[in-house]
């Protein structure tokens, strides 16, 4: 099982800031390596930089090729992006499905991307060990070519995270929730309170009401310190004064 | 189980483009309600249309609003992306699973996305209910603007086309939570209420605090019919006076 990323292969990009949008995306997933296939206005161009941002050494890195086939010279697998399925004997997978042949293959892979108006041609899938075909919506599946690297590069990240058990993505824990004890202290002050209040106004009902106040707060799990927060709240509202009660 | 997609509410975006772009992911996805609050540059604004593509009618439907809590009047279910996690008390999920609680959910969601810049703020996570964010790479997690909707919309579609194939297996639902402006409404009487009681001693805190407090009467999800049973308690507890209140 390889954690290498894959590289992404460009062919015949048409727009520098693409290729640029493309950089960021990929840096934004852990991807490194960009090679691009006779981009149409030429390389390097000063249009890819600044939409690159934080990918900016991956858009001086990239390396230039004159065909698919030379592009993946030192790959062993070829995933190649498509808006639709072709009438080609290729196996198919969703995005999904490919990253984790991606994550268990054993050797360098690659995702092999189209130009912005027609996408590959058939000639070039039919290089590529799979056509990766997402499920999008069918009014419109033409993705941006950058959002189709990044749509890629993150379920190799998803992937690739899953598999590596160790760099997974453990949440640190926050602070535990409360005691029950300390809640249902809590839960009797306010219910004591609200019957003060003249909350309760029939008496069938108030114990099927307070179940509901209690699970409700529940819910949130509350800390401790948020039940400190919750005492406080009860204590500020109880000893607000600003008229006398015609009631009481 | 509501397959309905989720809205996306762009907070504060500053360039056009990437609401043209973020437009063309949601279409892509099959997602249409676009919300925008407080644009930088106005709205309409000519430099969007040419990026949406084909999501043109999403830009030419998007509604301006001039808060988070109005773009979210009639949504139950609020997922805030950030490239960061925060100091408050807030759920936070990774992106898989938080679509798969918005498909899960019995309302209207939305996601919710900051500017380009800086992100969301606090005071508008802590209106969410859930914070969001990409196991992406550390060096480098600042996702363009419309990439992130990319993600998300990406996420929430497979999860939907996963549960349309288990419907069968599908548990009825509770009822649905309260709608955020529901809940802000009885927010802003919570507040007030305890300003009037004196709870709010250090100004400096006072923001920090009503977050707090927000944020963990929004991880209960609480239902409309619980938000009346909360008016009722503050209603109950303000009304209990005892004693003239020597500093009021």
């Amino acid at each position: 099982m390889s954690h290498q990323p894959p590289v992404v292969i460009l062919a015949r990009p048409q727009m520098a800031e693409n290729i640029g949008s493309a950089a960021r995306a990929m840096m934004n997933c852990g991807l490194s390596d960009l090679r691009l296939v006779n981009p149409r206005d030429g390389w390097p161009n000063e249009a890819a930089l600044p939409m690159a941002a934080g990918g900016a050494e991956i858009i001086r890195n990239a390396q230039l090729f004159d065909s698919v086939a030379a592009a993946s010279h030192d790959v062993s697998l070829v995933l190649a992006a498509s808006a639709r399925r072709r009438d080609l004997p290729i196996r198919d997978a969703d995005p999904r499905t490919a990253s984790s042949l991606v994550v268990e293959h054993n050797g360098q892979a690659a995702l092999l991307f189209g130009p912005e108006a027609s996408g590959l041609d058939n000639d070039e899938v039919a290089q590529a060990d799979i056509l990766v075909t997402a499920a999008l919506n069918p009014d419109y599946p033409s993705l941006n070519l950058a959002q189709a690297v990044l749509l890629l590069a993150w379920e190799w990240r998803v992937a690739m995270l899953a598999a590596n058990k160790h760099a997974a993505t453990a949440t640190p824990a926050g602070p535990p929730p409360s005691a029950i004890a300390e809640r249902d202290y809590f839960f009797q002050r306010l219910e004591q309170a609200l019957d003060d209040g003249g909350f309760f106004t029939s008496p069938e009902m108030a114990p099927t009401v307070k179940r509901n106040i209690r699970a409700m707060f529940n819910r949130a799990a509350p800390t401790s310190q948020e039940i400190s927060t919750l005492h406080g709240v009860i204590q500020a509202l109880t000893k607000q004064r600003k008229s006398p009660d015609k009631s009481g």
